[in-house]
């Protein structure tokens, strides 16, 4: 017993990997830890982003990505390439229903507007460029006024070389900023994509769930000019031939084994301070999904007898419900941890560490408190401007966008605010337009009444003034009254109309200053007002930048005294995460627990024959037929479909390249499980799994549907 | 990595417990594999069956218990108390519902009539006095005969002593016999049950099923004579003494633990032939589900609308169902399984080893070959009359059997057939009235027609003449002919009325042969037709059982000269089966596992306040409160309630106490997982789990159901 004690003792500590999504050339500093996690390969040979493997990974803008052929095909996960295969469905050719593949390069068709493959040439630490010594003696707007400046300057540097996107990434809550120039490959071509009843097998229904059995795998093709550079669109152009590209494990892995993924994780929080853990659990995301419940519940109401509006708000009423997925399973997780008072335990641990020295206490003692302080002060102006924020009419933020729009085009275009230069003029003719179909009265009339009655509801002193003044918000009004006011708006506008929303975009300040409808003459009137809450939130921000890049390096210090590496926070930055391919002891109820793959068998369990679960005939034919190929594994007695590891991913990571402990692909990551999405504040190594599809499943899958070509060109058969 | 695999490779070698019912006496045999699973004990120590712990543990006949207090406290499981705590109730006073909790000796109650407790005094084989040189030489129904009246013999002889009961038990198919000699406890009290929410929490749904929640504990007192003999219910009679009781253990088990129950296992089929698995699994189960959905289809269809039949066949439907999911359970299993050719490559290995050696094939090799014809013989027999069997109608079965115990009755008690005397009485009287709640005529009709049709419709010379002639059945009937002749049966019967019925078991045979009764006339015809039949069978089974005990001696040599020690297969006789605690690789849909524990969330989860899943308010309550007290584990968060291991147990194991590697106990096996129920034919690592309720969950409930008398007669506080 004691023998089978100590083996179970060391299976866990094999099955439990370190969390941390962590830049490249970070790897040397985990070396210990990913020899024991199982990696073959030596981690100083994987830090070069120019080098194999980190350059066979790209970013799609949202999603990552592969090379897998020297020939440039690129893998990632189907729903990365869904909006490409909509835009060339027709109702005759409906690619997403049937599936595509390209049996030629001349087969192959361009991907959705506006698709982009980044290749990641170079990564430069431009910190002390960013925040120059100038810069570091500033405080408030100003420093954030120069910091934008000086990343602005850096960027247009690097994009002189044509064809490239440069970005300044900020890293460690803006301690750290490096520069990534990437060729950013505009003639992306859509070259195969499995049915949809595969590579969005389960949908809604299966999404961040296990057991899951979603084929989420499709391919792109980079595609550059004669020259190799990039170009727009064009039947000259030729396929990409990258430096590096991935090559297929010839066997899958199996539970125990190592794997990492390599992509660009978006957004994470792991390393903010206890008050904002606090504030985001207790206080902001039960209050988003209160307010989104109650927001779906009055749309309900309102469009149960109206079809039309009910289409109207259909995208809305799904994202809602999506997010409100998201932040209540947040919120359950969290409910079920102590990841508060661990973080307290930490950041006081943290505390008496700086306290502990003459030297420490110097260089980080003050900013410590003051970090406090100003995110105290955030979270008070948050807390009292949320029924306000909530309260403003979606006319009422239209019309502001727009004057503010046109203000700002009275400036050179390089001096006016982000979100408002030249290259956002097309979001905003789509938005005003899109307002067509996404826009009701009768749904507005009945938010606004909510929305406004529980602002108008508080005491006068928790108002804001000039807001109540220019809305005609009075003191003590009852509901009837209310909705008059509200119903005196809607009698007076015209920007439920097409024409005159686009017409907004033609005109001056002055032009729009002069309109009589209600919401236009409100945005006008609330512009300074407008103004004035930006500036006050810059200077705070300013604030929060020197503070907390000042707590991040006490951290990183403090860290680095215990001999442990400290990953920064996600940023939409490449990063490499290791684990292993393992279940969980715990599954979806009581007395369950979670196997870690899936296999053919669950695709016919699961399979209705229509909607989210409708497996194409051919495949259910085959499993029946147990027509397994080579990818057959006898332990399961079918062949796998997805996997479970413990890779520390989150949004972004959708088609990382996972990876084997000899870097050879042996599988996409897409999603995470439910429980997971708490990791992107507290990664929980008992609950957080990634969830891949097996590259054995894919193979399976694509022999057949007779993408030969496919396989021969990444070196398969 | 390497490391890694080694690991797992140990740690599933140690979760996988051998199969066995093993005979304590034969521990020693297995001494090594006991150790390696994790028996801290000395197996010598633990093969005297009136020592301790084999001494402590009782059969109620159909259900194990153990003594857990040197008072005479019993432990079992609910169900194998239910009729007791159904005897006790009425509805002012539910104990079903309410459970029932004795905190002095004189609030214990008198068990369901006829409960047992059986305490083994004595084994001995006797295999040369059942078979003794005379039988030896004799075959066919001779044998038999002879054999019957060697163990009525023997088993008179034991008797003497009174207040005991004795039994000849045969093993390796009636190659070898023991004489087991048991206390029989007649004066047996109800002393604790939970409330049927907890004891039978989950119901018929839960049945055979994992997650499991179900605290299936309960409790007996034997009571003796003031001089400690066996006697009838008195209030002067004494708590029994028993020579050893268990103690429970003080910490629980955890996952990979050694446990092993002591227990009476009823019957497996482990050392049957392959011809009789294919027989088994391939004509007699799917017939016998084809035949039972059948049979539900039409009490469905004749009691639809008619309430009063509904009820009078809720019983046996509920029965059928069960049945099925059993026997389909195993279907399945079979389907899925290699069993068959494992089997038969097993059993060619046996031939192979038979023939390999001059002496093995004189002792051996005829038998082989005969025991192989013989049940070829018997297989074509029974599919011969399968249809003949289904087709005779229950009101001849019922006016046959009456009818031969009208013929055995004249003949002395001690001479009649076994099942036909003053013993049997009882059971008859109760048939006979029974039928009032069970029986209706439309339903019957329905059955026959379909049943006759089936056998009718066969070619004449497939058909019994006899039968026909009797029943007058004739070649190509029409539907609406044999419906004519169903009718005039029932048309001239008088069995449908309890005093028709009564009035024939107070009848000679020549009164019964004078009766115009229609299925009575019929019963008298064939009655001698019947017992050629049974003459016939009998010299087969005195044939086969010669053979047969030959190839089971055979067997043993030859896994003898292996090194591999032999069990029986299970005959309602002490066992013992070790193995270790574990979940499952593979759970109820793909991709999912089994968690080896389940806990008080589950129950929380589970309950819906009322039916099968009517969890005790309080109970919820406590659970709510988190109320764990010193039962809680803190790896589970919560208190476990069922957990599951490698024990190899089956129906007649339902109490059977389990014990940690120092032969403490730590739970109470009371089901299996239903594709565990094919082990009764062939063990399989992979799928067979015991489920036990954890002795922390019972101690729990039961601290909260204000047991505390009984913790402390228990040791426990």
């Amino acid at each position: 017993m004691k023998k089978s004690l100590l083996v179970l003792a060391l299976a866990s500590s094999f099955a439990m990997a370190d969390e941390g999504m962590w830049m490249p050339q970070q790897l040397p500093d985990i070396a210990k830890e990913l020899k024991a996690a199982g990696l073959a390969l030596n981690p100083a040979d994987l830090t070069k982003l120019t080098e194999f493997p980190a350059a066979a990974i790209v970013s799609l803008g949202g999603c990552s990505a592969s090379f897998v052929s020297p020939n440039g095909l690129v893998a990632t996960n189907h729903h990365c390439v869904y909006g490409s295969i909509a835009h060339n469905s027709t109702p005759e050719n409906d690619l997403l229903a049937n599936g595509f593949l390209a049996k030629t390069l001349s087969d192959e068709v361009a991907a959705a507007p506006g698709s982009r493959i980044f290749v990641t040439k170079a990564v430069d630490n431009v910190s002390d460029k960013v925040i120059d010594a100038s810069t570091a003696k500033l405080s408030g707007k100003k420093r954030i006024d120069a910091i934008e400046a000086n990343q602005k300057a850096i960027v247009a540097e690097c994009e002189k070389d044509e064809g490239h996107r440069c970005t300044v990434a900020a890293y460690y809550g803006s301690l750290e900023f490096y520069l990534i120039k990437q060729l950013e490959i505009k003639d992306v071509r859509l070259v195969h994509a499995p049915a949809e009843g595969v590579g969005k097998f389960g949908g809604d229904t299966d999404n961040w769930m296990w057991p899951r059995h979603t084929g989420d795998y499709s391919f792109y093709r980079a595609y550059v000019s004669p020259e190799g550079k990039s170009a727009d669109f064009s039947l000259d152009n030729v396929p990409y031939k990258p430096d590096y590209h991935l090559t297929l494990a010839k066997d899958g892995v199996k539970a125990g084994d190592f794997v990492m993924a390599l992509g660009y994780p978006g957004r994470t929080n792991r390393h903010r301070l206890p008050s904002e853990v606090s504030d985001t659990f207790e206080w902001a995301y039960p209050n988003t999904v209160a307010q989104f419940k109650n927001t779906l519940d009055i749309i309900g109401r309102e469009t149960a007898n109206d079809k039309d509006a009910e289409l109207k708000y259909a995208s809305r009423v799904a994202g809602l419900n999506n997010y409100m997925k998201n932040r209540q399973g947040m919120l359950d997780s969290f409910a079920d941890s102590d990841f508060l008072a661990r973080k307290t335990a930490e950041h006081a641990e943290l505390t008496k560490w700086v306290n502990s020295s003459r030297d420490n206490k110097k260089a980080y003692a003050d900013d410590l408190k003051t970090i406090e302080k100003l995110l105290k002060q955030r979270q008070d102006k948050d807390h009292k401007d949320y029924l306000l924020d909530n309260a403003k009419p979606r006319l009422l933020t239209v019309a502001g966008a727009l004057y503010r729009l046109a203000e700002e085009s009275t400036k050179p275009d390089t001096e006016r605010k982000a979100g408002f230069q030249s290259r956002d003029l097309p979001r905003y003719k789509a938005f005003v337009a899109g307002m067509e179909r996404n826009f009701a009265v009768s749904v507005e009339k009945a938010l606004d009444l909510y929305n406004l009655g529980r602002y108008a509801a508080q005491p006068k002193k928790l108002r804001d003034s000039d807001f109540d003044k220019v809305m005609g918000i009075k003191d003590g009004m009852t509901e009837q009254q209310l909705k008059t006011l509200i119903d005196s708006w809607y009698a007076n506008t015209t920007l439920t109309a097409l024409d005159k929303r686009n017409a907004l975009l033609e005109m001056t300040p002055a032009q729009i200053a002069q309109s009589d409808d209600a919401f236009v003459k409100a945005a006008v009137a609330l512009h300074k007002w407008n103004l004035k809450q930006e500036a006050a939130e810059e200077e705070l921000a300013g604030k929060i930048q020197q503070a907390y890049a000042s707590y991040m390096r006490a951290k990183i210090a403090f860290m680095q005294s215990k001999g442990q590496a400290v990953y920064p926070d996600a940023n939409s930055t490449l990063r490499i995460t290791y684990g292993n391919v393992t279940g969980r002891g715990h599954g979806n109820e009581d007395g369950n627990a979670w196997a870690p793959f899936t296999t053919l068998r669950g695709i016919t369990a699961k399979a209705t024959g229509e909607g989210e679960f409708n497996a194409p005939q051919s495949q259910l034919d085959a499993i029946k037929a147990k027509q397994y190929g080579p990818y057959k594994v006898d332990s399961l007695n079918s062949v796998p479909v997805n996997f479970l590891a413990t890779l520390d991913i989150t949004g972004g990571n959708s088609g990382s390249a996972v990876l084997n402990s000899n870097a050879e692909l042996v599988g996409l990551a897409f999603d995470g499980t439910l429980d997971s999405i708490i990791s992107d504040w507290d990664y929980n190594p008992d609950n957080t799994r990634s969830i891949q599809v097996d590259h054995r499943f894919m193979l399976w899958q694509m022999q057949l549907d007779g993408a030969e070509n496919l396989l021969k060109e990444m070196g398969v058969k």
